[in-house]
């Protein structure tokens, strides 16, 4: 199966292809939908989601003492809330998120449509949220979606309970 | 249907009669537990759950206004953990509790076993979390487990998934 970062390319060519996704397209409009102000008016797409893209190395440079930062926070639940609203496009299904992070960077997220959970996963290094490029963090995002699908195809009347 | 405070034995009769309950006597356990220093050996099970009761009036004199008390939030945490170590009691399957309180005492609290939610709430007035009586406590936590229990038998292979 062809990955959106098994393309050769060169990273422009991913980038735009990875901006095209549905996934990304919904995470610029949600974040676009925040900005009252228009302060990112001229900023480009790519440059929006910037600080969704870390390195390794500057992964490794935050610290994961103490609470994590409420940047990091904010684009964490606008990750999930993009996740659930794809979910929404593709399965006509309202997928709510609920997030808990505790104080030193753990936390849990679940997304449930009806009474069946599409998603839960266990987060960790909360204080380190990011992707080694917009190929990746496409990626992730779409597999999370597709994965819900997946479930929800298994029990569609769970999801509509 | 007889309801737990349906009975005409008076207050202490009911009061023993709710202590007795699958539901209270997990509440209980799960306080005492907490009691590290040994600061509540000397209290009765009546006593430990004091906190829970607030007559009408004491209800209405809480403002809810602002962020809900430290305790309350500790009171609201453990009741839902107990409504999951309950459901875990009667079905044999761990139900996690994940709950969300918002800044004005608005909030979420979701127990899910596999890929089934049992428990999906939204909280108001969490200021004000309190019963009425101890029977209305362990009516109000029972009928939370019976309606679990009761998804669970019509989903058993999702609770399991």
């Amino acid at each position: 199966m062809e990955t959106l970062t098994g393309i050769t390319n060169g990273p422009a060519v991913n980038e735009d292809r990875a901006l095209a996704t549905p996934f990304l397209r919904c995470l610029i409009r949600l974040i676009r939908a925040q900005d009252t102000h228009g302060a990112w008016e001229g900023k480009s797409d790519a440059e929006l989601l910037a600080d969704f893209i870390l390195t390794k190395e500057q992964r490794r440079q935050i610290p994961i003492i103490g609470d994590p930062d409420p940047d990091v926070l904010w684009r964490l639940q606008i990750f999930y809330a993009c996740v659930g609203l794809v979910i929404e496009e593709r399965s006509g299904l309202v997928a709510s998120p609920i997030m808990l992070i505790g104080q030193e960077g753990f936390g849990r997220v679940l997304l449930t449509t009806g009474r069946l959970v599409v998603l839960s996963k266990t987060l960790r290094d909360v204080h380190r949220f990011g992707f080694g490029t917009l190929g990746k963090l496409a990626e992730a995002g779409t597999k999370m979606v597709d994965d819900a699908i997946a479930v929800i195809d298994v029990y569609p009347n769970v999801a509509r309970a």
